[in-house]
């Protein structure tokens, strides 16, 4: 061998440099991929990201050499630095793997993905913004993930990280298609319907799950099903129903009273939930059924809401805040794959968001 | 762009070479391997593969240029070459990715699975023999499939396809621990004990399961449970719990005067299972329960067996031949990750080793 031989199979043996990391968004889930980024130092797996920039939405912080994770949020406190999107990319400039983690619920950020891919650079996203709202933005992001090397890592989108549309994805790559999809798809909603028995108030458990970081930011979100509408749009699309929307039927939970109330006033008013509820819950028991608050697409139409289930219905399953999801397709064309798991939770989203990283790490 | 960069770029964006597969075994599921083969012809997903040797244990039928897959099987009766594992290699010999699909339930192909990969051949293989039986074959594979490119898709060994082992291996990529496995894992005994009412008599039943293809080839094989300990030997390894097949307590299902007979004698013989079965019906009947068979992966110890569970057990759920696994882990430490879905079956299982086939195609 000659020694430039050697000198590049030496190269390719070396560990590649490891990828330079942004992550914006330092809440629940931010807040969670610091601590799980701060348990890797020392491990192999910490070898492989270099945290370069963290950034909420009043501050941003950088290092080219690394932040300690442990310490990122102090030194975001401290930084008199204003937070700015551009700043992204420049923080992200250098050799080895870029990617940027969205940890944040926010429109601006979800406005980039399409153009981060572009750049070459990959994106791990717990928002559902970027896929999960218009088709337009959608397919944006799609066009850029194919045309280039960057990927997109959507796994705490659905499901917090359950294998869903990764498993959805391997299906149609075998030439699988698919028939229907129907779940349990809010974290959050499967475990106030778990919880729910008639008697507590309902909004006293609204209250203890938007504490425990089940729902998101506003509860609201979950209970009106525009968290769900997203969520099955998402699998819609990975499923080739390239639905807008404005096609998915959602019958929220949310009375118009409490959907026109800003979000300081909202808890005050919760109690507006109670009484409904309870009138549903009350005749599902009578019928030895359980309430549970079901996506569903089929023959193309899609549609959310809360039904009223046998208990041993296979989507009445579950406990905490699993999600179900049931995929037929043609190899399941009588019985469905079934996903179930944790579907919320600031340590299961990111998890599932560091696994999208790594899966960057092992593709190249 | 200079002319040579150019047909660089060309080169790169050209079509790879269809990988060249050979296929060993035409029984239930290579069977079934040839008609979603001849399926595909037409499709992009045909342009991407083409079998060029085709074998049972009788005869084997080779074409550089291509086997119609529709057309093998009367290939292989007219030739008159023999059936030799030797031929698996000159008969790949040539450029693009090359891959062997073991159909087979055969030792001998078992035992070349890491010499082929070691030769850079990928192998997919339905046939547990290669990682579920002795913790040294079980290591060669892993080894020769670490030590160079070509990889090892074993999908269709666990639950027919399902995403199970795929998801264990992602768990632990991402740091996860796994602290516990127990599921129904044999597709058959699932249909047998769904379909089980007390009445009929249970070897009635078995006899259908095996016209069914749902059982190997000997139903013996499954309901001695060694089919089970193999596959959570598999599943055991890939969490990490390098355990010898001796390690496994399994509680077989066949009466001595069974275990003893010839394969020719066996199907007379079939009525033994009914009596015993039948009182563990009832007693698990009068306690409002259910039989399931059942492998357990807890604190580094197995065990396989038939368990009577209450009927909302998240195990006694399922259907058909439903499979139906439960993991739990550091990040899934209360509420488990559970996938469910069709785990035996021809079509299934040729389904997973054909996806496990475009896996190593998109690997590349
Ligand atoms: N919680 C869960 O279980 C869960 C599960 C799956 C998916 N998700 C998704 O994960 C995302 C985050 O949820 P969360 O519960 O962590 O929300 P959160 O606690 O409200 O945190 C949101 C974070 O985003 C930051 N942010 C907003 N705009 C920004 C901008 N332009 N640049 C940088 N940072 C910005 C916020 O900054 P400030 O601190 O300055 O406000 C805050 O730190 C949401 O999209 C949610 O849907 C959550
Ligand atoms: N059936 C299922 O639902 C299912 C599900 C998952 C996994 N599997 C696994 O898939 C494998 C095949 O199962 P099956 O039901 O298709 O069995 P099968 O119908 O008995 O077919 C076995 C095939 O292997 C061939 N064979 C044996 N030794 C060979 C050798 N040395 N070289 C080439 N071919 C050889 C046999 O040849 P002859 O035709 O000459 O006998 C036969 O064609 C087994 O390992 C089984 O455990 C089956």
């Amino acid at each position: 061998m000659s020694v430039a031989a050697v000198e590049v199979a030496h190269a390719c043996a070396a560990q590649p440099a490891p990828a330079r990391v942004a992550l914006l968004g330092t809440g629940t889930v931010g807040g969670a991929v610091l601590a799980r980024l701060a348990s890797w130092r020392g491990s192999p797996l910490g070898d492989r990201v270099t945290l370069v920039h963290v950034a909420n939405s009043r501050a941003c912080a950088g290092d080219r050499a690394g932040l300690a994770a442990a310490d990122a949020l102090r030194r975001l406190a401290l930084t008199p630095q204003g937070s700015s999107l551009d700043a992204v990319d420049s923080a992200l400039r250098g050799d080895g793997a870029r990617v940027v983690i969205d940890a944040t619920a926010s429109e601006a950020v979800a406005e980039r993905h399409a153009h981060w891919l572009a750049q070459g650079i990959h994106v791990a996203t717990a928002c559902k913004i970027g896929q999960g709202t218009s088709l337009s933005r959608w397919r944006a992001i799609r066009a850029a993930s194919l045309a280039g090397d960057a990927r997109y890592g959507d796994s705490s989108t659905v499901g917090a990280g359950l294998p869903l549309l990764r498993s959805l994805r391997e299906l149609r790559e075998g030439g699988d298609r698919i028939h229907a999809i129907a779940g349990v798809l809010s974290g959050s909603l499967a475990w106030l319907f778990n919880q729910y028995d008639g008697m507590r108030p309902f909004s006293t458990l609204v209250r203890q799950a938007r504490d425990a970081g089940y729902t998101e930011p506003d509860p609201r979100d979950d209970l009106s099903g525009e968290d769900v509408r997203r969520k099955l749009l998402i699998l819609a699309r990975t499923a080739g129903v390239e639905l807008e929307a404005s096609d998915v039927d959602v019958a929220s939970l949310v009375p118009p009273e409490l959907a026109i109330l800003s979000k300081d006033a909202l808890d005050a008013a919760l109690p507006a939930l109670d009484a409904p509820l309870r009138e549903r819950f009350q005749s599902a028991y009578k019928r030895g059924e359980k309430l549970r608050f079901i996506a569903r697409l089929q023959d193309g139409r899609a549609s959310v809401g809360l039904e009223s289930l046998p208990s041993d219905h296979p989507l009445a399953g579950g406990a905490g805040t699993d999600n179900r999801v049931a995929i037929w397709s043609d190899r399941y064309a009588t019985q469905p794959l079934v996903i179930q798991g944790p579907g919320a939770g600031a340590d299961v989203t990111a998890a599932g968001l560091l696994d999208d990283v790594l899966r960057f790490l092992r593709s190249r």
